[in-house]
């Protein structure tokens, strides 16, 4: 009997037309940020899950797969046992910074002492699925760490954009903001420093709750005085004179496609510098993030290294690709399956693949049409017969 | 203080050297395999536990990394403990062959009658790491779903061959055997029908025990008959005749790239037919196998599909790729990180990409050499200084 035979809750399968169009889209990416001298690393998809949870991770630690012990480790924890996490010893990564920081700790003694590298990889979040956010999921995130100064920043972007432009989405722009300039704006609304971070999560839903959403809740946290000084600010939002901190960057990077916006937060806490978000014309939500995470690497090694990252999101990157005509492909349909004829169509279909054409071998079926139906839906245009006495090939446009 | 920095034990980081040439490999290795016109599809690395452990996996699913359940269900779980196996509701897939299936069974509808899937990807096996096996390791399959024919083993064969060719690696010879003659040669011996699988076990030791230790093991459990007859067999394998049953397939490829083994069993329960291994002059394990699996498909569907497929071992055929010559880099050694300096290199760089050439920025620190050693051994040939006043490159090798 046929079973539920549906892939995992939140988890895709890709068929042959999206997958090629998603491996297009990746090597579009990859070329390009290669092109500006990062270089690609790979971690492994587990992490150790006290690694992954020791308060790096911000809100996504509570979405991480737990990997369950194995063998006598899992028997032992099952005995004594004390709260589930004790089970397990593995997590799944649910992004490729907290991994990279990681790798760059391992082994920062075989890398450059700037290290600019491309990282892109499934990551996994336990998340209720909704419509556009999955279990399962790319980032192509380009980071540098070693350089505190502007130069990586605008390398990041400028690379960015770059790969942008190469998969027609030249009209991207970045909005850009500061932790320190956010900082300070709150700390001059009378936020205590204890009290930053819950301000800067209620900001950060401005998208979606708007000023009165945000006004309110600042209310309910911080009273009337702080939310009275916000509310003002909310309503004369202030974009066009770049604030010092930002003017190096501003002053380098093409001013049509960088956007000054001070009340851009960005959720991670880790977060101590610069940030970005990139938007799209064609996308309602956010395409790419990140910023300076300057304390993040210090916690493995002990000692502060600058790092700088941003983290394309590859799956609404690759909704919003436009792809160009396919390559077309050859269906070599076979008389039958004999050796006679095989032999005949494997020398032919030698021949069309050192031209550099993909070709297909199919023994006819009783419904040619159907076959040929179907290989056209699969991106194969021409099509000829071979039997035992063919010597040329007659190709022919699938109609 | 630093901490314990390392990737999870028997899991593998790849610095940038490594991860290009694994890159690189895999394109080779997917371009060849689409040009024979298969296709790529890609399924989730996580699949429902019950179905990665319904005996489809052989001895794998005892490998199967669990992941645990969340929420409401795992206290639930936890509450009513009945085995460690209730607690994780997903596991990380083995192998791509019962992802495969699976793929097939929810997606046939939208796929062509015979179906042609390239799937390359990691999957997970909690073994105990050693020299050579990994936790976490790379397959790369091709596998004809819904033809039963020969045309399937000769597309498979000769698509791995050309791949292996455009790796450089074209003295990879394929060892083939069938499982009828197995079964035939083990019933004419009198093992009866329940002892086969044990049997073959068995024999599938060869290579490490060698025909006496077969010897041994088979008189242990079958006793002196059996043995002995065995013993005869093993001491005159006869390759030379090739039997009925493969004589399409030894008709149709190349002879000198296929070699009939009678000894041949590939460990996996589900091979119906033909099964195949690969081996190389350059590696003392194979580095490629597979096999017809007649009935798998039908587990899930409940109606038999025809299917065969071959792995390639994607970490090993890596170790045997010999790479060409690197593609050379530039490093534009910036004066300073000033904004003038930097719109100057950025200028620069642009014009450069655009040449196709891969471009890295570097601020100069105070010791030039130093930064270029480290540049050419990270795959950088030339650099050029560049300061405010620079008005065109001076492109100098990097010593």
């Amino acid at each position: 009997m046929a079973k539920d035979i549906n892939p995992p809750r939140g988890m895709r399968d890709f068929l042959p037309a999206e997958k090629a169009k998603r491996e297009r889209v990746l090597g579009i990416i990859r070329d390009s940020f290669a092109s500006f001298g990062f270089q690609e690393v790979e971690t492994p998809a587990l992490e150790n899950l006290d690694r992954l949870t020791s308060g790096q991770g911000g809100d996504n630690e509570k979405l991480a797969y737990r990997v369950m012990k194995r063998g006598a480790e899992l028997d032992s924890a099952l005995e004594n046992l004390s709260g589930s996490d004790s089970l397990a010893d593995l997590g799944l990564r649910f992004d490729l910074t907290v991994p990279l920081t990681r790798f760059y700790a391992t082994n920062r003694s075989s890398l450059p002492s700037v290290f600019k590298a491309i990282q892109m990889g499934p990551v996994w979040r336990a998340e209720r699925p909704q419509k556009g956010r999955y279990r399962q999921f790319v980032q192509c995130d380009i980071d540098i760490i070693g350089d505190a100064s502007v130069v990586a920043e605008v390398e990041l972007i400028t690379a960015s954009l770059a790969a942008l432009d190469s998969l027609g989405l030249g009209d991207a722009v970045i909005r850009v903001n500061h932790r320190t300039l956010l900082t300070e704006l709150l700390t001059g609304f009378g936020v205590s420093e204890s009290g930053l971070g819950k301000a800067m999560i209620i900001i950060d839903k401005l998208d979606k709750i708007e000023a009165t959403g945000v006004v309110t809740e600042l209310r309910e946290e911080f009273g009337d005085e702080i939310a009275n000084k916000a509310e003002k600010w909310l309503a004369s939002v202030d974009t066009s004179v770049i604030p010092e901190v930002l003017q190096d960057l501003f002053g380098t990077v093409a001013k049509d496609r960088l956007r000054f916006d001070p009340t851009l937060v960005r959720g991670m806490g880790y977060y101590t510098g610069t940030i970005f978000e990139i938007e799209h014309p064609g996308s309602g939500l956010a395409i790419g993030g990140g910023g300076r995470y300057d304390g993040m690497v210090g916690r493995w090694l002990g000692t502060d290294v600058p790092a700088v990252g941003i983290s394309l999101g590859f799956d609404r990157v690759v909704e919003l690709f436009e792809e160009p005509a396919k390559s077309s492909g050859v269906v070599l349909v076979l008389e039958d399956g004999s050796v006679a004829v095989l032999t005949k169509a494997l020398a032919f279909q030698k021949e069309l693949i050192a031209k550099g054409m993909q070709v297909r071998l199919e023994v006819r079926p009783k419904r040619l049409n159907l076959l040929l139906d179907s290989m056209a839906a699969n991106g194969f245009s021409q099509f000829a017969l071979v039997d035992s006495a063919t010597t040329a090939l007659d190709l022919k446009p699938i109609a």
